[in-house]
């Protein structure tokens, strides 16, 4: 059954709200089994909203437009749904009593404006709206003998949810027939092509319909995997087997078959370990600690940390050699190293991680250009230190360098 | 110039990415006095990227393909895009040695896979990429002898966002007519519909011709004033009027007028007055040294900071009395007042800043229910301190206390 989405409102061109209620019905439609085909933003104009209408119906069997439903002069979405199917809009009785219902509870009478949100082209059911004025509308129309289901929400993002959870999927029930099943696999410590290198011929399972997407951040890399099937298990088992291949190939690099971001699975290794953690961050400046915190529950195995971005700092609060400053240079293997011991043993945590290198855009040398960074880990096996080799951007190389933190931290707790 | 932007990848109609490029395409093309018109998103599936860009050049003046050319199986942007145009792909071999040394200076050879990012349509120009192997492509396609610039840029946001600044609005630039000035406004400390309030009736000014759109943000909530006028001059003066008003009925709650984040205006303002800041993050976990650390040559005025996330660490790291945390609990106003204090003086500082609370969703009770947070600043006049109410949201608590802790500081600063 594919999906198309039709997404109403100049703020989406113009870049002023980004578009969450498309990536949201994509997530959620491909949960439920249904295949997004196409999306396409249109903005408050009456003729580019009945095209890509039309436009979608030709090719979706579901189309679902979001926006334009609200009171004001712009909202154009119930006119240009009535001129592509050729209805009249009518004034909904029952449903402007609820509207003067929710105004009355607060005291209120209706603003002449929010009459319009109860013109309804003819023929269309109402979905009802718990949290707004503008109800959801839904028809199926007949293009030259084929259904087109047709879904038309408010853009609020809690209404446009509760509508397709409470109502849209509901009705769509009985026609659903779900035969997907999707595993996200995250990875950290590789790149992209050279992932796909080693994961190698991949054919035997990607020609019966399994599929695998990379998704490519600097938090980690993304793999979704992607089973098809006449049964809800046969999807699943088609995964598995895709996913089974990928973890004997690549297995090292995995840290989670279950969407969690890499610092949720390090975290959890260290709740099962019932080991603690402390942070000296020098050129990630807390980025570190700030992913490990992000994750609820975290104050059980994070202990703190230290950022450290002088060289008097890294001396009195984590211990670091003057000499070591001296001879090596603060961005060095020897700082890095130290930088952990620190702070494993001042904040009395099991293990003790740093960063400590040149982020750019400026402080670069011919030896040491932008992009050099040691980080280290340090536990009561001993202390191990990395030599990462950045890029220019700073933005960038603060993630990959915090990716790699933690990276290096998965590895020490399951020992490779 | 109508503007059409197509966005290419299956992750963004399965929602595994949100597509903030469409938004920021959006909000620079429109600073540009580009008009986006529409935006569609198309899966990796040949079929449907070629007819999208057919669909998108036959309605604007420029096309703007994002997605779909990196170096595996299912990136197919080049050969969709050579598809619609007619060429053939051609091996660009000063890209390709581009893209070798590239990988040559981290000691890598290049992987296979990557030569294909070197394959460019005949007659397309290339867009130097600083930041990865895929470069943007440019051509200009003659439509009915209707001219329909066409760029291919890459997916990642920072490559993407590198090419639109630094290529393809330079290479537009002769063909520009803007006469639109746009001034970002930053603002902390209050919400929307206060600031509305507080901003009274602006009619006057949006009646000629201006315009004002409210970005919210939890890292601080811009504006965006719009002048419009037969040159830039008249459309800057209009601006820079209703600039003038907020100034006058908002000043206070405003941090820059030309788009600096938060982070980057108190760290302008340390600089003008030569002095040096230090961070006792609690429940911040390390998200405001982050923030400050966003920031190219804060290492000139941050010293450091202390995550501490245990009481021990409060107590043996920045000298927190037992007492306090015993009499009032690791989240009040006394320890947040003495974490401010300890670290400014512990590290160094002129001005230290201090946060304690519970960011949920575990944690609350009824007396400080989750959402609880004191955050602090000291310097040499002393150290004043501030109760906030915040929500139920981790992460929305993390951003706003974080957003806070800064505004604290740029008030300090400022004297109000």
């Amino acid at each position: 059954m594919p999906v198309y989405i039709v997404t109403v409102g100049d703020e989406l061109l113009l870049g002023d709200t980004v578009n969450t209620n498309a990536a949201w019905l994509g997530q959620r439609l491909t949960d439920a089994g249904l295949a997004v085909r196409g999306a396409s933003t249109v903005p408050d104009v009456m003729g580019e909203i009945v095209e890509a209408i039309r436009h979608a119906v030709q090719r979706a069997s579901l189309v679902i437009v979001t926006g334009g439903l609200g009171p004001t002069h712009d909202d154009l979405t119930r006119d240009a749904v009535a001129e592509v199917f050729g209805k009249e809009l009518e004034f909904h009785e029952s449903w402007f009593r609820v509207v003067e219902r929710a105004f009355a509870s607060r005291g209120w009478s209706v603003p002449e404006a929010n009459r319009s949100q109860a013109m309804v082209p003819s023929g269309f059911e109402i979905m009802r709206n718990d949290f707004g004025t503008a109800p959801g509308l839904f028809y199926t129309h007949d293009e030259d003998g084929r259904e087109v289901d047709v879904a038309v929400l408010p853009g609020v993002p809690r209404e446009m949810k509760h509508l397709v959870e409470d109502r849209l999927l509901a009705r769509l029930g009985k026609q659903e027939k779900s035969v997907r099943a999707v595993v996200h696999i995250g990875t950290a410590g590789i790149g992209e092509s050279h992932l796909q290198e080693l994961l190698g011929d991949l054919s035997p399972f990607l020609d019966h319909g399994a599929s695998l997407a990379y998704l490519p951040s600097l938090n980690g890399m993304r793999l979704r995997v992607t089973g098809t099937g006449s049964s809800q298990e046969a999807a699943g088992e088609q995964a598995a087997a895709l996913v089974d291949v990928i973890d004997e190939r690549a297995g090292r690099y995995v840290f989670s078959h279950n969407g969690l971001t890499l610092e949720a699975a390090v975290g959890q290794l260290l709740l099962e370990r019932g080991m603690t953690v402390a942070l000296a961050e020098s050129c990630t400046g807390g980025r570190v600690a700030d992913r490990l915190t992000n994750v609820p529950g975290s104050s059980e195995y994070v202990r703190g940390g230290v950022v450290a971005y002088c060289n008097s700092v890294k001396v009195a609060a984590l211990g670091v050699q003057e000499d070591s400053l001296d001879d090596h240079g603060s961005v060095s293997e020897a700082v890095a190293a130290e930088m952990a011991a620190g702070v494993r043993e001042r904040l009395g945590a099991d293990i003790g991680l740093s960063s400590t290198g040149i982020m750019g855009p400026g402080g670069g040398t011919r030896e040491k250009p932008v992009g050099t960074v040691w980080v280290g880990v340090s536990d009561a096996r001993g202390t191990e230190t990395r030599l990462l080799t950045l890029g220019a951007g700073r933005e960038d190389n603060k993630k990959r360098a915090a990716t790699a933190v933690l990276d290096l931290l998965r590895r020490r707790l399951i020992g490779i």
